[in-house]
């Protein structure tokens, strides 16, 4: 089929770029770092981008769009923004090209210099606490709740598809509020929406904990995460949301006059995920057949694949098959019926198991004679014959036991490769040998997280909102220590 | 209630900036020619989005997502299109800032220059073409129907928020054909997508036509539009679809090896259409109120305001229009029910008219005694006590009420600002004193076409497909014409 990948166990890293490649998701362009999201990938996307925007606006949320270049000097007003993200940039300098004098090509025209450089935006606090300004006045005006969906640039040296890419897609929410308590709920809420979505409908289990200072996001007081564990042992951040404080509103000068009458700054949040969710989609579920796809974001949910010689046995199949078409598609699933003649049964089949779709239906004269199809599915590659009348229901039920099985399998997953540690030793050789999270004292300290980190390449993926919550002794230092933390290498 | 708003026949230009900018659609950005799109502008964009998106899928095209960022040698490869496109745009030369040496702030760091500089994408042909290239080995690959929805931007010295800004958002369709006919037919298919999407969803009639050479996209062999009549008497080119021959498959090297086997180079379209669109929304059904929306289009489509004194007749006021704003929602309708006790009932009159609500619903103490309830229409300004009881219903049918009326009414307008003219004086004095849609001979030569311009700003938007099939001669030269083609002054 020249279908066959790499298995995980011998090239982890080899097996996810054969994925995503012959999954049709993406690719890489031959601008450095920019990657061409393909039909494919993009539809998983979309579905995504449908569920949380959905999400999002449940919970009072409402989407605007901003620009996409941001004066340079706005990156200076926030001290410790500038530090985490103005650096490694496109920058625009020019705005016009020319004809070269040579007659060779075309050139920058230097007469159309930029009186002041233009980044293309790496995220957009800077220029939407910029428009916020124009837009609070009062507390009439409070909160705002403000989503965007962009494309968003960051310079990367190393990139991987959907996991580290110089652009790539996703959403940031910016919030202004009145109060402190209401801006740290908010920060809250969507790390909840951001959980729910990763576990209800990517079928990914996440840890939900909040940031250590050093991994905090630019600008931020406090950094809100969920962590979800890959199936090589490795950790990916798959969301964040940040409590702000009044560092923004500080930085342009924003602030409403209350209920009271006095003049206050507003306090804010910043929360986003992104194409990256894609890569964590991949990682969780996939096997060595290919893409594996939880049923709420396939785009095809079934595919249909009549087996036949010759036209008159072909029209009987359609006869059978296309109103199952239309039933399936009335119950609310997304179907394919494949009669194409130009590809062969088999060359369908293994397309449909690399693209992820959750269930495939076969049919062919045997099954005529004897009112049954053929059901094969994704996650557990059985195949089961059923009887014709009843698949409707059968394959309506198989999407939600699908679903479910895709999300208990990951917890298992993850419950067996979550350690708890009492010693160095003990972290050095699991962190070294096994991989997965890893439940361990800290003492609190940066030094020592950077230690550790330099030691193990473990960072602390959170300090997490549930689990052990004994006292005990820094692995490292034997300081005190309040809680266990989790730790891992990550993406 | 400061919603006072400049009159149309005052000054057309002025009172279209106060609609965008009062009615909360969208404001000029710091950033030179940037808009921001704001949330009641952007739920619009939004609703028409998804429509579009609809229709899309429905003539079996799929989305992707392209790079940002443009190679500058890649305009280079189709010459005329190099001419159209390569020359205002935003370059990329560098992608890293530091801190400058003397504290002061953030400069460009000059180590880290570009080999080749990128240009932020203006229209994707040829990143997209060259990846095709990847894409297409057999006649089983094709048809390719690709359709990208992004950011573009192309820089503007004069710049109108939605008509003309140096970002702006849109879609792109990108088709790859085996055969010429199917491009051609792909191409006038999606025109007339655009143009349905235009009369039944935003109530705006449009003519059907073919561009002349000199209006044709850079690049394209012919260049199908929709063109629209604004309110001024000026025309919005609404939409275009483009057959691009082979001019692209052979800049980018895109063949395909036949059911034959024989290597031939494949036939494309492109198609658009962009938050321009808003601009002819806004343009063609508001009023000195404010905007006016196509009810279809409208983010909120029935706004109910309660009228009282103290918290019981609120009470009292709830127990009836909770159960209504349900009830509306069951039969489709996005509702607002707006008990906000930080605003007046005139604010959000005020507020709900200038925005374009197409159902006003109020309610007070003298209605709760008379089972009645105050419906305002946006469209008309008429207000109508009617039984509460038949109110759903009566609601319902007016929202098909309204955009049939706002579609009948800019047809009529368009009908008596569309004048047939047989000479240059007549030509010159419609053009000058009347505006509108002007059907007139031409001799069929870029030359003449020029020299009408120049004399009188009027362009030929069109040749329509639809028309006055009659011999005649060039108001101008008096050379033979075989059919009158549409003129008018356009945006």
């Amino acid at each position: 089929m020249g279908n066959k990948l790499t298995n995980r166990t011998d090239n982890y890293s080899s097996w996810y770029n054969e994925v995503v490649s012959k999954a049709d998701l993406a690719e890489h362009s031959e601008v450095r770092g920019c990657m061409v999201i393909k039909p494919h990938g993009f539809a998983i996307w979309e579905k995504m981008q449908r569920q949380l925007d959905e999400m999002f606006k449940e919970t009072g949320h409402v989407n605007a769009y901003f620009p996409l270049f941001i004066p340079k000097s706005y990156f200076s007003k926030e001290a410790s923004h500038v530090e985490g993200f103005a650096k490694e940039c496109a920058v625009v300098t020019h705005y016009r090209l020319k004809n070269s004098d040579d007659g060779s090509g075309i050139e920058v025209d230097q007469d159309a210099k930029l009186e002041e450089e233009l980044i293309v935006r790496p995220t957009s606090e800077t220029i939407i606490w910029n428009t916020f300004k124009g837009w609070v006045k009062s507390y009439r005006d409070l909160p705002l709740l403000v989503n965007q969906w962009a494309n968003v640039v960051r310079w990367e040296m190393r990139t991987r598809l959907f996991l580290r890419t110089a652009e790539f897609l996703w959403q940031e929410g910016h919030t202004a509020h009145a109060t402190e308590g209401e801006a740290i709920d908010e920060a809250k809420r969507m790390l909840d929406v951001y959980a729910k979505f990763a576990e209800d409908w990517m079928a990914i289990p996440v840890v939900k904990g909040i940031k250590t200072e050093s991994e905090r996001f630019a600008g931020a007081l406090d950094t809100y995460c969920i962590e979800a564990l890959m199936q090589d042992g490795k950790a990916l951040q798959a969301g964040t949301s940040h409590f702000l404080g009044q560092n923004f509103a500080k930085a342009f000068d924003v602030k409403y006059a209350s209920k009271e009458g006095s003049e206050e700054y507003v306090w804010a949040t910043s929360w986003g995920v992104s194409t990256r969710l894609m890569g964590a989609l991949i990682m969780t579920h996939s096997d060595d057949n290919g893409l594996v796809l939880p049923p709420k974001l396939a785009p095809i949910q079934v595919a249909i694949v009549p087996i036949y010689k010759g036209e008159d046995q072909l029209e009987e199949l359609r006869a059978k098959l296309n109103p199952l078409t239309e039933e399936l598609r009335i119950r609310g699933l997304s179907v394919v019926f494949d009669d194409d003649d130009k590809r062969k049964p088999g060359w369908k089949f293994s397309e449909y198991e690399m693209k992820g779709v959750p269930v495939r239906l076969a049919m062919g004269a045997r099954d005529l004679e004897s009112g049954t199809i053929e059901v094969a599915r994704r996650d557990t590659l059985s195949k089961q014959s059923v009887s014709f009348e009843n698949v409707t229901d059968h394959v309506v039920q198989l999407m939600d036991e699908i679903q479910t099985n895709l999300f208990n399998k990951a917890v298992r997953f993850r419950e067996e490769n979550t350690t708890e540690v009492d010693s160095w030793d003990e972290f050095q050789d699991v962190i070294k040998n096994r991989g997965g999270f890893v439940l361990a004292h800290w003492d609190g300290t940066a030094q020592t997280e950077d230690l550790i980190k330099q030691k193990t390449k473990a960072t602390i993926r959170c300090i997490p909102n549930e689990g052990p919550m004994d006292e005990g002794n820094c692995i490292l230092t034997g300081n005190p220590s309040t809680r266990k933390v989790l730790f891992a290498k990550a993406y």
